[in-house]
C-alpha cells in the first residue's frame, strides 16, 4: 500500500474482486435493478420467524452465493468482514457463526460495505491472505423497528424520508487475478454539520460524502471526468442534489456520470420519497449493477462513496446531532 | 504479513507500540492496578450531563493521553480504530468526530481492544501508515442501562455476574521503532456452545477463548511455557477457571503465568462477584499494567486474548444463545 495525499491509499499488490452476490426483498425486486440482482425474495420474512432472522438468512445467502460465483468453499475464506445496522451488529455475528471462518466485525452504519472493502483490500494487499469475504445488508422491517416506530403503528412518513432497503450483498476479495480490481481507497473522517433531523438522512450525510469525495479528487489529482461512474450509497434524491451543489461550490462539477444508489434502486412509482437507504442499498447495487457494468466493460472504472449516519436512538434522545462518515473505493477493470 | 498455520498472522515489518494511556472510574481506581492507571476519575460522570457523554469523554481523554505519551499530535494519526458496547458504537463515533482523523469503526464487543490492534497492526505492516490510534472502553452505568436494568431499580445481581469496568484505553501503533512490538495475531471464529445465561458471560465466552488460544499454540507450535504473561480480557473468576479446565483437556496446561484482566482488576473486598468485564476491562489493563510490565522488562512477552459476547438484547429476547469470539495478539519486547 502507498499513501497518496492526505487520506487516500493505493493498493500496490493486486486486490481482485473474484466473486459477488446480491439478494433483495420483493419491493426492491420491482425497482430499477431487477434484472441485475442475483436473487429476489417473494416474501421478506424469508421463511423465518422474525425479520431479524430473515436479515441474517439474507446475509448468509449473500456470502454463500458470492463464494459459489467464484467456485470457492467456505473453508477458502481467510477472513470474514461484516457489519450491519442492528444493535451489536447481530446479523453479521450470527452469519459468522454459521460460516465458521475467522471474523472481524465492523461498524460504519450504511458505509459498512465500502468500509469492509477498504479493510479487506488492506488485508489482501498485505500479501498474507488469499480470500476475504466482505458482506453487509439491511432489512426495512428490522431498521424501522429499531430506529423509528413499531411497524404496526403505520406512522406517516415525511417527504424527506428514505426507505430502508431490504437487501444484502457480499464481495469476495482475492489475491487471485480477476478482471476487476480495487485500486484506491479514501478513508473518511467523521463530519457533523449539526443536522439532527432523523427523517432527513440524505441531508445529514451529504457533507460527509462531500468531504471524502473532495479529498479523493484532491489526493489523486483527478476530476469527476476521469471516471465512468461515481456513485454515492444512499443519499437519496435530496441528499444527492445537495452533494451536487456542495461539490460544485468546491470546484468539482459532477456530471451525468454521477448517481446515487438510493435514488436509483426504486422506480418512480414506488412510494419511497427520497429513495432507498440502509447498508443493503449500496451493498446490493454494488454487487449487482456496478460489478456487472464493469465486467461487461460498459464502464472501465467506478468510484463508490458509501455514507453512514453514526447516531443511535439514544444519542438523538440526548440531543446530539448526527455524526456522519463516507468511505470511498475506486474499482477498475483490468484493461484500462 | 505472513500466515502461520490456520488463523495466525505474523507481522513482518515492525509494528511498534509507541504510546498508551488508561483512564478508569473511582471503583476501578481502588482496585489492584491503581498504581498503574494513568488517570483515575473521582466521579464517573466526569463533569458531563449523562453517563454516555462521560464514556465518550473518557475515550477522548485516552486517545489524547496516548498521543501525548509519545509526543504526537492529533494530526499525526493516519487512522483511528475504535468501537464500543453502545448501540451503533456512538462513544467511538463521537470521539472520532472530535479528533478529525480518518476513522474505521469496529465492533467486537469486549474483544474490541484486541480487534483494533489486529486491524491496526495489519495497516502499519502494509507499510503505508505511520501512526494508528486504537481505542475502546466501557462504562458501568451505560452498559447496565442498555443491556440489563435501569440503575434505579437496584436489581439483585446473581453470583455468576460480572461488573462492567468504567474505563478506557488507547494504544498508538507506529512504524517508528519502539521497545514493544506486536509480533503475531490470531483472528478468532465465532464460537457458540449454546449458553444463553446473560448473567454468566464468563461461562459463555470461555469456549471462544479456548478455540483462539488453542489455535494460536497449534499454529505457532508453542506452549504456555513460552510466554511470561497470558491474559484473557474479561472471563472473570469462573470463566477463567473454565478456560483452565478446557485448555488442560485439550493438552495445554495454563500455569501461574495465566491470568484474567477481569479477575485481576478489582480487589477481594470489592463486591463484583466474578470480576470485571466490558471493553474497558482489557483496554485499561493492557494500556497500563501490561505495557508497563513489558517496558520495565519484567516480562519479555505477553499473549492477550480478548473475548467478546456478540449478542444483543433483541437476539436474547428472540431466544438465541450467545455467540462469542476471542481475538489474540502477541506483544514482545525488543530484546527477547
Amino acid at each position: 500500500m502507498k499513501k497518496i495525499g492526505k487520506q487516500t491509499i493505493e493498493f500496490e499488490h493486486s486486490v481482485n474482486i473474484l466473486g459477488s452476490f446480491s439478494i433483495v426483498g420483493p419491493k426492491e425486486g420491482k425497482g430499477n435493478f431487477s434484472e441485475y440482482f442475483d436473487k429476489i425474495l417473494d416474501d421478506d420474512l424469508f421463511g423465518q420467524k422474525s425479520y431479524e432472522k430473515a436479515e441474517r438468512k439474507m446475509f448468509l445467502t449473500a456470502v454463500l452465493g458470492a463464494l459459489k460465483s467464484c467456485n470457492l468453499k467456505t473453508s477458502d475464506i481467510d477472513v470474514l468482514l461484516g457489519g450491519d445496522l442492528m444493535n451489536q451488529i447481530i446479523s453479521s455475528n450470527f452469519t459468522a457463526r454459521e460460516l465458521q471462518s475467522p471474523f472481524l466485525g465492523i461498524f460504519g452504519a450504511c458505509s459498512t460495505m465500502v468500509e469492509s472493502l477498504i479493510v479487506g483490500a488492506s488485508l489482501i494487499d498485505g500479501n498474507c491472505f488469499k480470500n476475504v469475504a466482505c458482506f453487509t445488508g439491511s432489512h426495512f422491517s428490522t431498521a424501522e423497528k429499531q430506529f423509528r416506530y413499531p411497524l404496526e403503528l403505520g406512522t406517516q412518513r415525511p417527504p424527506t424520508s428514505q426507505w430502508t432497503v431490504t437487501g444484502a450483498g457480499c464481495t469476495i476479495l482475492s489475491s487471485v487475478n480477476s478482471d476487476i480490481k480495487i485500486k484506491q481507497a479514501t478513508i473518511g473522517k467523521v463530519v457533523d454539520w449539526n443536522v439532527s433531523d432523523l427523517n432527513n438522512m440524505g441531508g445529514a450525510m451529504a457533507p460527509a460524502a462531500l468531504e471524502t469525495l473532495y479529498t479523493f479528487f484532491e489526493d489523486t489529482k483527478t476530476t469527476p471526468n476521469d471516471y465512468d461512474l461515481i456513485l454515492t450509497g444512499d443519499l437519496g434524491k435530496l441528499g444527492s442534489e445537495i452533494l451536487r451543489d456542495l461539490m460544485e461550490f468546491r470546484g468539482y462539477k459532477l456530471g451525468t456520470n454521477y448517481g446515487d444508489c438510493g435514488q436509483m434502486i426504486f422506480n418512480k412509482n414506488q412510494k419511497v420519497f427520497q429513495g432507498g437507504s440502509g447498508c443493503g442499498c449500496v451493498a446490493s447495487v454494488l454487487n449487482s449493477y456496478v460489478i456487472k457494468r464493469l465486467k461487461q466493460k460498459k464502464a472501465k472504472n467506478a468510484v463508490i462513496v458509501a455514507t453512514g449516519a453514526l447516531m443511535s436512538t439514544l444519542s438523538s434522545q440526548q440531543g446530539d446531532s448526527i455524526p456522519c462518515i463516507a468511505q470511498l473505493v475506486l474499482l477498475e477493470t483490468k484493461n484500462v
